[in-house]
């Protein structure tokens, strides 16, 4: 491959100064955010207490195409972007398929994750409006890593409330938001009334994603000067996060192709349409074909087997009611070891686009999920996230697909992050010991739909 | 910070093709390695039963300043290099310092650090000469992680004994290399006579980097068609690693500086040398006067404390005897968590270059060092790696004179390594659990020196 090029690098200059707002380019727009008491749609400034000003607008803006990245966040994209476009030759070889294989590489990123692009963004908006504190969820704990970090560049108080099953199985993840000086607490906690009401019923509870973000919310709506901060499902972190697919389309050109297929993991959907959303615009414009693919975890399958209906973003029922494919806002994932990609909800826009067959979900084994990581780990020499390893498994299929049929099909899956501090994992399945779990169907949809708009 | 560079990058293109081989400009040749039974020096075929003939072939060239590197591995280094330069305009803001303070970026590195410059090469050359298997020794993880990807690359079996502290320390680095394929054994190990030895003395032995490389050489010289593998002290190592200073000297060309100091931790040399001697050829040539500073844990001084004497690299006495800066072979110096930089002798390169002026060792305490890893952390958003946190607190003491004495210095330092796998050294420095220990000078030489050439 003396002559082929591996990576593929932008410039400083070139790091897009606009986020692309897939909302105004949509056939059909997302349903409106209600208020779960009055059943009335939501404005911005009913956002406000919760979120800050310049998100809450983001949010709901459904008009401008192009969003100007603050020149502050711009600066800070300095710091790990543009992030590299990487053929995956040693994948390929691999597999031995004639697919031409891209990955974009956002695990280089210094907390290791594609987290930061929207964490910055959030840190400086806070900043900006005078806010002093901020709270946040995390799970897996890379959204929580990105947001310590980004609260110390601008200067923010951070309280973390982390997943207690997390907080547990990874003390490097909570070492690291704390080196950057949050205040980590697991959830759910006997801090807040939701996190009470929920160990007064379940003492032994394991804690859930919506449980801390029930936290987070409270913390931050009884705290004078403090914002709320979330790192997937809305809008306006898929907004910011569309800066991965905007390098992408500029570094496909410089490879000289255009991706056939694109490939993410699905948790909330901030990673996948940060990749996916730029280059759909031109899907939606009728210009290209390309096949968007959403890795799931099978254990956790709201966009293969969840239902589009208005439920809560949260376990306690703090945030608006939300049109989403949903698996109810109480939802338990099994246990699994991809620590995320566990929430119950997809995000308002991806709900849209697949309802609108945009878009399509596949769900992933965890052991066939970490069987290729592993693969990739020895091809490409980068240990992925375990999230990301959906990604990648979702790749190989059609990779091998692509083999069979002898077709040299173009493919890009956005590589969200590294596994580095995700190793016990990775040990539990070489160990032979990872178990996939499939949820029965009792146990999706236990909450009724919370408003009838979508039936 | 709008119109400055954050970070410089190459193209692949501009990948060095050559290593740069400073023994062939050095003003006093390394004195020879020696044979531990005639006291005659050593001749490269004398090395072939433990190396692979090209890095023997390299270890003793005064002659040709300039290796090529060979197409194979170049290709293996676009997988992650060129690496980037970066402009710490974040940790010079927190020190509030005039200094310029520009760092070469290793941790980008898929395994995480430098060592996979070197990992790579001797894969390839143990490959291309029909070797089928390796072992190696690792302390704090980052050469065995390294070399276990290079084997897999390279099709070759591995065997690592892992000090055996580290092996029960940092279970996520074990998990890495046995993700890449290799096999990990804690050493010492009842698999060898070195070990058996240890063992039946000290049974309760945490082990040593001396020890893990007689364990590993023995085996290497029992199995067939076996070589060892080693990951710095020798001069192959630090001849593979002039790339980064390589790349390094063609980056700060593009901004328009050239350093006043070049800073790197110092563990046997190979990460120091990878970025000093590049630069040190202008100072060798008399058309630059840079300072070059090593630093060194206090707690394994053998630059600052060291006798230069002949001593062997290993516990066991397997290895040639070799003219360097030495504690004494048997030196183990205390349980430091910077879990790195723990060897008892500095490579015959810098310990010539030490012993003619041409660079100088500071000592660093590993509270200092997490200090001024923190701060950087918090300034620059990577979490460096312990080793690299000696370099980063050399660093900021020159920034702090800068600031004192209102001079605008260039300063250069290596990031050899991220530390996300060190994270539980990071929690017990923020617990303030962590001592700084300084070996008193009866621990130090308790081997008598095994040859008088140097005296």
């Amino acid at each position: 491959m003396n002559d082929k090029r591996k990576r593929f690098f932008l410039a400083e200059a070139d790091i897009p100064s606009q986020w692309y707002n897939i909302q105004a380019d949509m056939p059909n727009k997302p349903l409106p955010l209600l208020n779960p008491k009055t059943k009335q749609p939501l404005k911005a400034e009913d956002l406000f207490p919760i979120f800050n000003e310049a998100c809450s607008l983001q949010e709901l803006d459904t008009e401008h195409a192009w969003i100007d990245i603050p020149e502050e966040v711009r600066d800070m994209y300095k710091f790990y972007r543009p992030t590299p476009l990487v053929r995956a030759y040693g994948l390929e070889k691999a597999l031995d398929t004639p697919a031409h294989i891209y990955f974009k590489n956002e695990s280089v990123s210094p907390v290791g994750s594609h987290k930061l692009n929207s964490a910055l963004a959030q840190a400086y908006y806070c900043k900006k409006e005078g806010v002093t504190n901020v709270t946040t969820e995390t799970g897996a704990g890379q959204w929580g890593t990105a947001l310590s970090y980004a609260c110390s560049v601008f200067g923010l108080e951070l309280a973390v409330y982390m997943v207690k099953i997390s907080y547990e199985q990874k003390p490097y993840r909570r070492s690291m938001m704390q080196a950057f000086g949050a205040q980590v607490t697991p959830s759910p906690s006997m801090s807040t009334r939701a996190g009470k009401d929920i160990l007064t019923r379940d003492p032994l509870c394991n804690g859930s994603l919506g449980t801390a973000i029930s936290e987070a919310i409270e913390l931050a709506m009884t705290t004078p000067n403090c914002k709320y901060a979330l790192g997937s499902v809305l809008n306006h972190v898929a907004l910011h996060q569309t800066i991965i697919g905007l390098e992408a389309e500029k570094q496909m050109a410089m490879a000289g192709e255009y991706p056939d297929k694109v490939i993410a993991c699905f948790g909330g959907g901030s990673n996948f349409g940060g990749i996916a959303f730029p280059f759909m615009r031109h899907n939606l414009s009728g210009e290209r074909q390309t096949e968007f693919i959403a890795a799931e975890p099978a254990s956790c399958p709201k966009l293969t087997r969840g239902k589009f209906e208005y439920d809560f973003g949260d376990e306690s029922g703090y945030t608006p009611l939300l049109p989403m494919y949903t698996l109810g806002h109480d939802f338990q994932p099994a246990n699994i070891h991809a620590g995320g990609l566990r929430y119950h909800g997809a995000g308002v826009i991806i709900s849209q686009l697949l309802h609108d067959g945009l878009l399509r979900g596949t769900d992933i084994g965890q052991n066939e999920s970490f069987k290729a990581g592993v693969l990739f780990a020895r091809s490409e020499g980068i240990v992925p996230a375990p999230e990301s390893c959906h990604a990648i498994a979702a790749t190989v299929r059609e990779a091998l697909k692509c083999r069979e049929a002898g077709e040299q099909k173009v493919l890009l899956f956005n590589l969200s992050g590294h596994g580095l501090i995700d190793m016990a994992a990775y040990d539990r399945y070489l160990a032979g010991d990872l178990q996939d779990f499939i949820p029965s169907d009792e146990e999706l949809h236990r909450t009724i739909g919370q408003a009838d708009a979508l039936q």
